[in-house]
C-alpha cells in the first residue's frame, strides 16, 4: 500500500485523474462513469457534482448538525438537518397541528395560557429561535421563541421537542427583539416591536408620544423546572421607538444587552389623511439608536423593589432607568434591523438596513464613554446619548440593504444583503484579525443567494465558539428556483459551504421552504442533543414530565361513570387494538378520556381520532393524554389510530356510542 | 469533435475513464477529484455518488415530476418535487394553516360547509389524493383528496394550488376507498371506511349488521364550475362490511369500479367484555369480498329515479342494487387492503395483507361469469358471488404484508410490503409480458425500504400510460434513519430508481417527512401542470376565480361606516405600505376588511395579520380577500404585513384603534 502511494505522489501533477481511476476497482471506475454520464444526461455541472457529494446523505446516515428554523406566521418550529437540508420535522408552536394533535385535545391548556385578553388566538408568528446556552454555547436543553403578532415566548422541551409553555406578554402586544438569551439562560429576553400603550389600551394615534412606548421584558428561566419563572420576571420601559432586533452581551460585554431601533421619527402613518406612510416616515433621519441595556444591573434595580406594576406586572420606568444608569442610547445608521454581538462579547455589528455599511460598536469604548459621563445630548425622554465616533470601532461598506449578521470561527463575519440579494464575507479586526488572510474590516466576497435574503445563520453562530463550515441563507423570494406552486410560492433556504477562506463561499444546495415562511433559525451541533426516543416510563405526562399517577394502566382499563354524572374512560393503547373498544355515554355527558401508549418500541406511535368532536392526538410510545369534551351529539362515532402503526393498523378501533337523550 | 468521438468509442472498452478525465479540462478533472475527496471525507461509496447524481438538483434547475402526497391526520396536501425529493408546498385542506391564512379569515366558508353535524371541524385526516383525469391520464387541472376521519372530500384546483370546496357525505362518517376518479372525471369515488348507521345516527353495536352499513359515493364533478355537484350525486348502499380502497376501471374495464373489503366476518370487537378484539376478529376468514361496482349502469338506475332519499341524499339500496345487477362479489384472500387496476384495465390486483400472494383478477373472465349468470352463491345480504376460480388469473407470491400495487410502463408491477418492509417488482402476463424478459406472473426482485411500507406510488402510476422512472415508498416507521426528533419521528419517504429492468432497483433518497403522515400519492409530470404565477387579474376572488366586483381598488381605499352599524374597510397592499394605516372603529362593531393585494410581480405575496383577533391572511398578487369581524375588545393593535416583502417590511403596518364603547 505505502508502495503504491509513493507511486500516487509522484504522478499526481501530471496523471493524477487517470491513476486514480485505474487503481480503483473496476466497480469503482464503473460507478464514477455512472456518475459523470448521470451528471450529463440531469444537466449538473462538475460543480454540481461536488455540491451534490457535500450534501448528498445516504439512507441510514445522520445530519451533523441541526437548524431550528421558526415557521414565521405558520406559527411553527422547523427542525432541518445539515448538510442534507432536509426537514425532519415541524414542532408544533403556536398554531394547532391536528398531526402532532397539537390543540385538538393534546396542548390545550397550554395554548389557553397563551390567549391575548382571553381571547382564544390559534396561530402565531414565530420569529427569532433561541437555543438554550450554559457559557455562552448552546447546550442542547431548551428551545425558545417569540410569537410577533401577540408578544408571547414559547419554551420547548428538547427532551421530547414538545412545548411546555406559552406565556403571553402583558405590556405590548407586538415583539420583535426575541428571543434571545443571556450566556447562562438566567434571561430570555422579549424586546417589542410596534409601540401600544401599555396592555395594548386605546389611546388615539394623536397621543403617540404620550402614551405609546416601547419595552424589553427579562422572562426568568427555571432551568430546573424547564419554565419561565413569571414572578421573578420584569421589563424595562422604553421610548416609542420601534424596538427591533437584540442581542446578548458574551464573556467581556456578559451583563449588557443590546437592542437596535427604527423609526425614532415618531412617524404615525395615516397615508390616508395625506400624512406620510409609515415606510416613509419612519425613514426619515440619518440614524436611529441602538439601546445599550446593562441588565445585571436592572436585575439589582428590580430586586431592590425599585419597578412599578404596570398590567400587573413589573416595570422598571425610563425615570428610573435613567436615574439608575440603566439605558444608554448611542446612534445607528438608518434602520437598522440586526444587532450582533461577536463571538469574544467585544464587538457589537449593526446594520442600517438603508446604509450600504455595517457599524461595528467596540464594547470596551461603550464602557469607557458611559464611565466618562460624558454624552452628545439626550433624547426625548432622557437617555443619554454616547457619541458616535466615541463608540464606533469601524464601519464596513458591504452592500445595499444589510440586514443581520452571523460569525465563523476564522475572523470572519457575515452580512446578509437583502437589495443585493447576497451573503457578504468580512474581516473582523482586533484580535480576531490575525486568522485572516486579509486585512481587517474590509469585505472578501459577495456570493449572490436567490432572493431577497433576510436572516442569515451560521453553525453554532450565535455562541461564544462558532464552527464555521456551513451558513444558511433564508431568503424571502424564490421567483424561478423551484417549479411554480400557484401564486404562493416557497422560500429558498440555501446552503453555503464556509468552510474554506477567500472568496470561496459557494452555494451548494437550495432548499424550498413551503410550509411557512422562516425568519430566524439557529443551528446547532446533532451530538448536543440528547432527545429521549421513548418516554422514561409508561404513564407519562408530558406536561409535568413525570409520570401520571392517573394514568391508564394495562389491565385496569375501564368507562367509569361518576357521581357528578361525568364519565372518565381508562384507555390503553397498543398494537394493534384500543382496550376498551366500545365507549358508551350518553348525550350530555361530560367525558374524560384519557389514553396511555403502554408500548415501549422506538417510533411506535399510536395516533387517536374521534369524528365529530374534534379529537385528534399523537401518543408516543409511553405517553399518556387526558381528552375532555362534553357528548353534545348523539350518535355512532367510530374512533380509530390515525398513525399507521402495524398491519393490523385499520383493525385498531372502536366506537364511542353517544346515546340520545 | 466528432473524430474525437471517434477516438473515445475505439478506446474506451479499455481505458475509458482515463482518456475521458484527460479529455475533460483540468477544472473538470479537479472537480471529479474534489467528488471523489469530499465523498471519502462524508464517507459516501461510489454508489451514494451515483444516487446523488440522479437526485441533487442544482439551484434554479426544476423538478421532473410533482407528487402530490395526502398529510394524514395534518389534514393537508404536500406537493413534493422528483428527483430532489424536496418539499415545494403544502397546500391547506381539512386543517388551518395560518401561513396560506387558511381557517384564520380566508376559506372560512369553505372549511364551514364541510362541519360534520354541523360542529365545529377543524382538522381532517387526508388520505387518498387523486388527480383530475382525461382518457384516463392525469390531465393537470385538479386534485381530490378524502377526509377519513370525518367522510370527507375536498377540491383543489391546480391553477392556484388553492381548496376550493369541501363536502361532507351524508351517509358515513369515515370514509377509505377515496379519492379515486373515473377516466374523465365525471365521477369522484368516495368509500367508506367503518360501518355505521346512516347519517352516524346512534344504534347500539348489537344492532350492527341490521343497522349499521357501508356505502360508496359517487361525487358529480362539474369540471367548467371546478365543483363537485352535489344535486347529481348519489351512494350506492353496501353491506356493514369495511369497505377500504378502491379503484375505477379503464379502456376496457370502463364503467366499473373495484373494492375491496375487510371485517366480512362483521365483528363488532369488544375486548373489555372479552370478546375478540377487532383485529382478531375482522381476520377470521380466509376471505374477503371484492366488490364489483357497475357504476356506468348504477348512473342510470340513479337517473332513472330509482335511488331512494336517505339522510337526504339518494342511495341505491342493495336491494336496487341486487335487482339491477349493480354489483358483484369475489372472495379475496384475507384482509385486502389494495385494489389497483393495471394500465390497460384488464385486470385488478389485490392484496391480502395476511396472505403472501397478490391476487389478480381478469375483467374478461369477471364479465363472462356475470354474464354466465352462475353464481357460486350469496352473502348474508343476498348479493351475488362469483366463483374465485372463474375469475382470478393469476396469484403471484410476493412476500409478507403485500399491501398495495403501482404499475410501470413495460409490464412490471410493483407491490408494497409491510411485513418485510420491501418493494416487489414482479411481471404481469397477458399482453403485458411481452415486454420483460422475465416469465409472466414472476417476482423478480425485493428491494428492502426503511421501515414498514404503506402506500406506493410510481410516475403516473395510476394512468392508462405509466411513466416508470421513480416509484416513491411511503414508509411508516422511520426509526434509526435520520437524527432522533424526540419520540415522534418522521415518516420516511424513499425514492425508487426503477428504470431499468430486472432486479437494479435501487433505493436512492430518503426524505424525511415530519410534518405529517402520508398515506398516498399521485405522481403527475411537471410539465402537465400549468399553474397561475399571478392571479389573472387585480381583485381576483379566488373562491370565484373572477373578479370580485367589490374588491378594493387603490385611490378608492376608505373606511367605511354603514347605516346598519358595520364597518367595511376596503384597503389596497403593495410594498411598502397598507392604505389605509389607521382603521378606527368603535367597540362592538361588525367589521368587514376588504384587502387587495395590488402587486403585479410574481412572488409578490403580502401577509395581514392582526393580534387578538386571530386574523391572518396570505395575499398573492391580485388577489382580494374579505375578512370578518367582531370588534369586541377595545384598545390598540398594530397590525402588519407578515411576509418579507421588501426592504422596507418592517414598516409595512398600521393600527386598528377599537374605541371603548
Amino acid at each position: 500500500m505505502s508502495g503504491r502511494k509513493r507511486i500516487w505522489n509522484r504522478v499526481r501533477p501530471v496523471f493524477a485523474v487517470s491513476i486514480a481511476c485505474a487503481a480503483s476497482s473496476a466497480a469503482h471506475a464503473q460507478s464514477m462513469r455512472d456518475v459523470e454520464a448521470i451528471a450529463k444526461e440531469r444537466g449538473l455541472t462538475t460543480q454540481d457534482l461536488v455540491a451534490a457529494a457535500k450534501t448528498y446523505t445516504p439512507s441510514g446516515q445522520h445530519d451533523d448538525y441541526v437548524m431550528f428554523a421558526s415557521g414565521g406566521h405558520a406559527g411553527q418550529v422547523f427542525a432541518v438537518g445539515l448538510p442534507s437540508m432536509r426537514l425532519l420535522r415541524s414542532i408544533a408552536v403556536f398554531t394547532p397541528e391536528s398531526w402532532q394533535g397539537w390543540g385538538f385535545g393534546v396542548g390545550n391548556e397550554i395554548l389557553e395560557a397563551g390567549f391575548p385578553k382571553g381571547k382564544p388566538n390559534l396561530w402565531g408568528d414565530a420569529h427569532h429561535p433561541a437555543l438554550s446556552e450554559t457559557n455562552g454555547d448552546y447546550d442542547g436543553q431548551f428551545l425558545f421563541i417569540n410569537d410577533k403578532i401577540n408578544a408571547r415566548v414559547a419554551v420547548i422541551d428538547l427532551r421530547d421537542w414538545e412545548t411546555k409553555q406559552i406565556v403571553k406578554n402583558p405590556l405590548t402586544v407586538s415583539d420583535h427583539g426575541g428571543t434571545f438569551v443571556t450566556p447562562n439562560t438566567d434571561y430570555i429576553i422579549e424586546g417589542g416591536q410596534y409601540s401600544v400603550p401599555f396592555g395594548s389600551e386605546y389611546a388615539p394615534i394623536s397621543q403617540y408620544k404620550e402614551k405609546y412606548r416601547g419595552s424589553v421584558t427579562l422572562w426568568k428561566f427555571d432551568r430546573k423546572k424547564g419554565r419561565i419563572d413569571k414572578s421573578k420576571s420584569f421589563a424595562l420601559e422604553l421610548p416609542p421607538y420601534w424596538q427591533d432586533l437584540a442581542d446578548a452581551g458574551k464573556l467581556v460585554s456578559d451583563g449588557y444587552m443590546f437592542l437596535n431601533s427604527l423609526n425614532t421619527e415618531m412617524a404615525t402613518g395615516g397615508i390616508e389623511e395625506k400624512n406620510p406612510p409609515f415606510e416613509a416616515g419612519a425613514s426619515r433621519n440619518a440614524t436611529d439608536f441602538l439601546h445599550i441595556i446593562n441588565w445585571k444591573k436592572a436585575v439589582k434595580v428590580y430586586e431592590a423593589g425599585k419597578a412599578e406594576m404596570i398590567e400587573g406586572f413589573p416595570v422598571i420606568t425610563l425615570k428610573t432607568s435613567i436615574d439608575e444608569g440603566l439605558i444608554y442610547l448611542t446612534p445607528e445608521p438608518r434602520s437598522p434591523h440586526g444587532v450582533d454581538v461577536t463571538p469574544k462579547g467585544d464587538f457589537m455589528v449593526v446594520s442600517g438596513k438603508l446604509d450600504p455599511h455595517v457599524t461595528v460598536y467596540s464594547f470596551d469604548k461603550i464602557k469607557k464613554a458611559i464611565a466618562s459621563g460624558s454624552y452628545s445630548g439626550k433624547d426625548d425622554f432622557g437617555l443619554p446619548i454616547l457619541d458616535f465616533d466615541s463608540v464606533v470601532e469601524a464601519q464596513v461598506e458591504v452592500g445595499l440593504g444589510p440586514l443581520h449578521t452571523q460569525f465563523g470561527p476564522d475572523g470572519y463575519a457575515y452580512t446578509s444583503l437583502f437589495l443585493d440579494s447576497a451573503i457578504a464575507r468580512w474581516t473582523l479586526g482586533g484580535s480576531y484579525g490575525s486568522s485572516t488572510p486579509e486585512p481587517d474590516w474590509t469585505l472578501v466576497q459577495k456570493t449572490p443567494v436567490h432572493y431577497n435574503v433576510g436572516h442569515i445563520s451560521a453553525a453554532e453562530g450565535d455562541t461564544v465558539s462558532p464552527d464555521g463550515k456551513y451558513l444558511v441563507s433564508l431568503n424571502k423570494w424564490s421567483v424561478d428556483r423551484f417549479l411554480t406552486t400557484g401564486p404562493l410560492l416557497p422560500q429558498n433556504l440555501q446552503l453555503l459551504d464556509i468552510s474554506h477562506q477567500g472568496t470561496n463561499m459557494p452555494v451548494i444546495y437550495d432548499m424550498p421552504m413551503g410550509v411557512g415562511e422562516p425568519h430566524y433559525a439557529q443551528i446547532i451541533k446533532a451530538d448536543k442533543l440528547n432527545p429521549w426516543k421513548i418516554y422514561p416510563e409508561v404513564g407519562w405526562d408530558t406536561v409535568e414530565q413525570n409520570i401520571d399517577p392517573m394514568a391508564p394502566k394495562s389491565k385496569m382499563e375501564r368507562v367509569q361513570r361518576n357521581d357528578d354524572g361525568t364519565v372518565d374512560v381508562y384507555m390503553t393503547a397498543i398494537r394493534s387494538h384500543f382496550n376498551p373498544e366500545h365507549v358508551k355515554v350518553k348525550q350530555g355527558d361530560h367525558v374524560r378520556w384519557h389514553i396511555t401508549n403502554i408500548e415501549r418500541a422506538f417510533d411506535a406511535t399510536h395516533g387517536f381520532a374521534v369524528p365529530v368532536y374534534n379529537i385528534t392526538a399523537s401518543l408516543e410510545a409511553g405517553e399518556t393524554e387526558t381528552i375532555e369534551f362534553d357528548a353534545d351529539i348523539p350518535g355512532t362515532f367510530p374512533f380509530y389510530c390515525s398513525e399507521f402503526c402495524s398491519a393490523l393498523h385499520l383493525e385498531m378501533m372502536g366506537y364511542l356510542l353517544v346515546e340520545p337523550e
